[in-house]
C-alpha cells in the first residue's frame, strides 16, 4: 500500500514547543543553500536572480544579495513594491502582464525606486505598454514557451513582438522562459537542454533582425542545479532556499537540504482501527496542519501532500482545511496525543503566502521571527 | 476530451473593470443564500450554527445571525476571537482541540466573552482540558466518525471518553460529526442517513449511561439541504452562503446560487496553437488568477481548477500561482487579450483564506468592501 519515493533517514529535529501550526526556518541551512546556488551561478558565469515569490521575506532577499545575487525576480506588481521599499535596486517581474491604467501608476512610481523589468508575451500587451507607460525608465523582456505550454510565445512567434516593440518605441531587450515542465520525473536534464535551445536561437534570431538582447534569462529550481552549458546568461530559482516535499522526492535535493518545516500538534490518535474492505489502512493519527499552512498541490506522483521528516514512512494521505492525515506502516508506532512533530509542505511557495511571519531557529535555538511582507500580494 | 458535469447557461455577468485578481460577492445572491439554509433549518426544527471559516468576514456572520443563526462554528481559536471580537455571543471550535498551556490562557479569557464549546474525541484530550481548563466556563462536544475517518472516534469508543469527563468534572454535554465524504458524487444522501444513525445512536447510549447530552450537532453543507429526518439538533453548513463550483459541479446548487467569483484578466492567449502528440488542446488562454487565489484544491471528478460562469465550456487545465492556462472548445471564440472574466473557486474556503479583503457588488454596481478579518488565523 504504502510506496516510498524518496527514501531518507530520520532526522532528530530539536524539541521546540511552538503555538501550532507554525512555520520554522533553520537559519544555517537557509544560509548552506543560499550560498550553494550562488557559488554554483559564480562558477558557471550566470547572473543569479532568485525568485522571490518562494519566500516573500525581505531579511532572505537581502541574504540572497549579500551572497552575491545580481537582483530578484517577483511575480506581481504588489511584491516588486514590498522588495523596492525593503532596498532592493533589480527587480524583475516575470509575468506578462496586462498594464491597466491603474498598474501603470505602480509601476511608474517603481522605476523611479528601482531598476525594473517587466515580462510580455504579445503584439497587444506591447501595444497596452506603449499607450500607459509612455516612457518611464523600465525595460520589457519576451517570454517563450519552452514546452511548459502555460505563457509564453513560441520561438517563429517572437520577431513579430519585437519588431512592434521596436516601432512603438518600447525597449524590448530581453528574453526569458519558465520550464516549468522539469518539475516532472525525468524531465529535469531534458527540459534544461530545450530551454536553452530556444534561447539561443531566439536570441540569434532577434539579434540578427537588428534587435538588442542584452538579458537571456532562464531556469526554475529544478534546471538551475543542472551542470551543463546554457545559452541563459541569467537564472531564476527560487524554491532552493527552502527545498520542499517536492524537490526531495524527485531526489534533487536530500534532506539535509531542507531548512523549512510546519510543527504541528497530534491531535487525534487513532492506534487498532482497520482497513475497511481492502480499503486503505485507517491506523492513523491527525495533525493541526492542513492546506491552509501546507498548501494543497499534490502532484500525480507525489506519496501524498507533504512529508514528515522525523517519520519518513509515514504517508500523508488526506489534507483537509486544518486536518492532515497520516497513516503509519503496520512496523511504525503511532506517535502520542499531544506531540509535536515537523511537516515538510509539498510545495513550499504556498505555504508562506499562508502565514504572517516564520519563526526562526538555529538547530535547536530560537533566534525571532521574520514577517512575510509580501504575502497574498497577488496584483 | 472536455467533459461537462455540470451544465449552466452562461451568464451575463456586468462588466466591473477591478484591479485584478480581485474577490466579488453579489451581496443580493449571498443574502438569498443566507435566507434558504436558515428558512429550510427553521421549517425541519433544526439550530443553524453556520461554519465560519468559509467566509471570515463579521459582516456575513452578522447577516447569518439577524437571519436567525443560533451562533457560529469555527475551526481555530483565532477565529473565535476575531468573531467575538465582533460581538458573536455563541461560539462552538469544532475541532479537538490539544490544549496546551497558550491555548489554554486563550480559551478562558474567551470563555469570559462569550458562550464557548470545543471538541474533543480522546481520553488523553479530556484529561489535558482538565488539567489546562479547571473550571472555565466552557462545555465540551465529542466528534464521532461517521465515515469519513479523519478525526472523530467511532460510536463504541465513545463511551468511555464520557466516563472519563465525568470522574475529571469536565462537562461533556454534546456529541458532533463531520459527514465530509458528502463531498462526493452519488453519496450526499447516504452519508446524511450515516450521519443520523450515528448521532441517534450514541446520543441514546450515552444518555442511558447518564450522560447529559445537549448538544447534538451534525451537517456539512451537502448534507445541511437533505430533506430527511434526522437525529441531529444543530446542522453546521459553511459552503452555502458563496457556492463553489464543487457544489455546482456536485450538481447540488444552480448557477445562479453562486454568489462569489473571481475577476481576473487575459495575460496571455494562444488561438493557433495545435496539439501535440494526441495531447490536449493547446489553444487557450492565461488568466492573471492562480492558486494564489483560487486555492489548488481539484477532487478527481471535478472538470478542473474552477468554472468560468460566462464560458460554461472552457475547462481550466492547469493553475501555476499566478496563472490560470484555460484551455476552449474549437467552436468557442478565445477571449480577447486584457479582457475580464469571472473565475468560481472549485473550493470557496480557500480563496476567502488567501485575500484581504471582498469587493461587495449588488449586480453591476459596487457598494464597498469587506475586509476577511479572520484571515489565516491557523491557531
Amino acid at each position: 500500500m504504502i510506496e516510498a519515493h524518496a527514501d531518507f533517514p530520520a532526522q532528530h529535529l530539536p524539541d521546540l514547543p511552538l503555538s501550532t501550526p507554525a512555520v520554522v526556518v533553520d537559519r544555517r541551512i537557509l544560509d548552506a543553500n543560499i550560498a550553494r546556488v550562488a557559488d554554483s551561478a559564480a562558477r558557471r558565469g550566470l547572473m543569479l536572480r532568485p525568485h522571490a515569490k518562494t519566500h516573500k521575506i525581505p531579511e532572505i532577499a537581502r541574504r540572497q544579495i549579500d551572497a552575491g545575487a545580481v537582483g530578484l525576480t517577483v511575480a506581481t506588481i504588489g511584491e516588486a513594491e514590498v522588495f523596492a521599499g525593503a532596498g532592493i535596486e533589480d527587480l524583475f517581474i516575470a509575468y506578462p502582464l496586462w498594464v491597466d491604467m491603474r498598474k501603470a501608476v505602480r509601476l511608474k512610481l517603481l522605476a523611479e525606486k528601482t531598476r525594473l523589468r517587466i515580462g510580455t508575451d504579445s503584439v497587444e500587451a506591447v501595444e497596452q505598454i506603449a499607450r500607459e507607460l509612455g516612457d518611464a525608465p523600465l525595460s520589457v523582456s519576451l517570454e517563450l514557451d519552452s514546452g511548459h505550454h502555460r505563457s509564453g510565445v513560441l520561438p517563429d512567434d517572437a520577431l513579430p513582438i519585437a519588431q512592434r516593440a521596436r516601432e512603438l518605441g518600447v525597449r524590448l531587450d530581453g528574453l526569458f522562459t519558465f520550464p516549468g515542465h522539469s518539475y516532472a520525473p525525468g524531465e529535469q536534464s531534458s527540459a534544461a537542454t530545450q530551454e536553452s535551445a530556444i534561447l539561443a536561437g531566439t536570441a540569434r534570431e532577434l539579434r540578427e533582425a537588428g534587435h538588442e538582447i542584452v538579458h537571456v534569462s532562464g531556469g526554475s529550481s529544478p534546471t538551475a542545479e543542472v551542470e551543463e552549458p546554457t545559452a541563459a546568461q541569467e537564472i531564476r530559482p527560487g524554491v532552493y532556499v527552502f527545498g520542499d516535499a517536492q524537490q526531495l522526492e524527485l531526489g534533487r535535493i536530500g534532506i539535509q537540504d531542507v531548512s523549512l518545516s510546519v510543527a504541528a500538534t497530534v491531535v487525534s490518535r487513532h492506534d487498532h482501527e482497520e482497513a475497511e474492505d481492502d480499503g486503505p489502512s485507517l491506523r492513523r493519527i491527525v495533525l493541526d496542519a492542513g492546506s491552509k499552512v501546507l498548501g494543497s498541490d499534490r502532484p500525480a506522483w507525489a506519496t501524498g501532500y507533504g512529508r514528515l521528516p522525523n517519520h519518513p514512512r509515514a504517508r500523508i494521505t488526506a489534507l483537509s482545511e486544518h486536518h492532515a492525515t497520516v497513516v503509519f506502516p503496520p512496523e511504525d508506532a503511532l506517535p502520542a496525543m499531544g506531540e509535536q512533530l515537523r511537516v515538510i509542505p509539498n510545495h513550499v511557495c504556498l505555504t508562506l503566502n499562508l502565514i504572517g511571519s516564520v519563526t526562526v531557529i538555529d538547530g535547536g535555538a530560537v533566534l525571532g521571527s521574520w514577517k512575510v511582507a509580501a504575502r497574498g500580494l497577488n496584483s
